[in-house]
């Protein structure tokens, strides 16, 4: 099951994507009573999915992401792939949407697109055992863990690097039924493939990272836990549009713009 | 002004303390219509400060922290201050409050104590100029950035080390009549003094990262932006009573515990 987080006429909500391009009369929205984070039932009211303006399919309190978690990208930048996952965090002020701009940060001249394959979590937890890991994940989506090479470089901690506003694209939706473990995962640049991996190549899987996090902090209903991207990042420039393709999910796609 | 955020009998709200130990009958809360982050209104409806459970003075979605500004705790730890301020995140899962236990995380074996002025953020900004900072800032709160020093020596982003649940006590309330530019800070342990400093010595005052954290980031209200500790940082053993007082503002205290 798709779930999206939308607005139309001012209004916000979730709904079902039902159907896809190749629909007759093309995917609708089968809008939510409630919210996805507990049993929720279908209204059966449905708006056409180009009438709505898709919003980041979640409102995470934090983003957990863990970085040099696939060791072609660990190389490409002159690292190893580290002893313990290497965590990090991103600010819920970071988050955008999908199709929402990304503004150039004014502190940067070197900004690099990452595609990271996203847990979306579902229930409160911590200290998750391995084996309850799948209970707590609600589903996954696309993200793209836009970074400030130069400040990273420069600067110890990630904060400002990873930090900035509008440096965390989350969506199109939420894919509920997924097995992550071995996913096809792209990044484009006005249309130029730029990465190409699969999950499988990951160093720490789904169940390691959230076993690892939990056992330090609480995750709530809608946090983000960001896996790592594969290699092949690059420089984004203003003007760019770039896309995250991930196999049974979908497509994320954000314009780049001079930050206002 | 000093505006504490409490529990009684189950509901949920912020108070004015009017008068202090000294004062006949103890302090008291005058109860606020609403919230401290507008315009509000002191209902009248008073009750006395040892009848309610005191709660962390905000919510904040952000903590926002510095490390390295004082120089003698960054050369205590064989640091230099940093060219740029050293910023890290800690989540709001990590706040707790006054009064609150400090749970000893499973996966340190020493963990510290690190005083802190804590400022608490009275309205959404980004990109704030240093001379309206003072309009961005609701107070003033102690914080205690509690931190896991083997963890913090053996990973190189702070995450685990400074993020994990209840590393950020933060209270007893908020002063929003106070000058932070030069105030004592202290924190005993079981009653002994074991930092003792004074906000006169910090690298970077409050209004140069404010400055320097909304260029990156936008500050939502109830956001904090932690300062730096001064020297003198040390174990904590589950047991001990952790104290952190500053001039103008209060003391917050925290118990350690063995995580349950």
């Amino acid at each position: 099951m798709r779930i999206a987080r939308f607005s139309i006429d001012g209004n916000v909500g979730f709904g079902v994507v039902e159907g896809d391009a190749a629909t007759e009369g093309g995917p609708v929205l089968d809008i939510i009573k409630g919210h996805p984070f507990a049993e929720f039932e279908r209204s059966g009211q449905k708006v056409p999915l180009d009438k709505v303006r898709l919003l980041p399919p979640v409102l995470p309190s934090k983003v957990v992401a863990v970085g040099r978690n696939y060791a072609e990208h660990a190389a490409e930048l002159g690292n190893e792939v580290p002893g313990e996952p290497l965590l990090f965090l991103k600010p819920s002020t970071a988050v955008t949407g999908p199709g929402d701009p990304v503004a150039y940060p004014s502190f940067s001249s070197e900004v690099h697109h990452e595609a990271e394959l996203a847990v979306v979590i579902g229930r409160m937890c911590r200290e998750v055992p391995r084996e309850r890991v799948k209970d707590v994940i609600l589903g996954y989506t696309c993200a793209n863990d836009i970074t400030a090479r130069d400040v990273q470089r420069r600067e110890k901690q990630w904060t400002r690097a990873k930090g900035f506003d509008t440096s965390c694209p989350l969506g199109p939706w939420i894919e509920t039924e997924l097995d992550p473990s071995d996913l096809g995962i792209m990044c484009t640049v006005n249309g130029q493939q730029r990465q190409l991996g699969r999950t499988s190549d990951m160093q720490r899987s789904v169940e390691d990272l959230i076993v690892h996090i939990t056992e330090a902090m609480t995750l709530l209903p809608g946090d983000v836990v960001l896996t790592g991207t594969p290699a092949g990042v690059g420089p984004l420039n203003v003007g760019d549009e770039v896309a995250v393709t991930i196999e049974g999910i979908g497509t994320l796609t954000n314009k780049v713009i001079k930050r206002g």
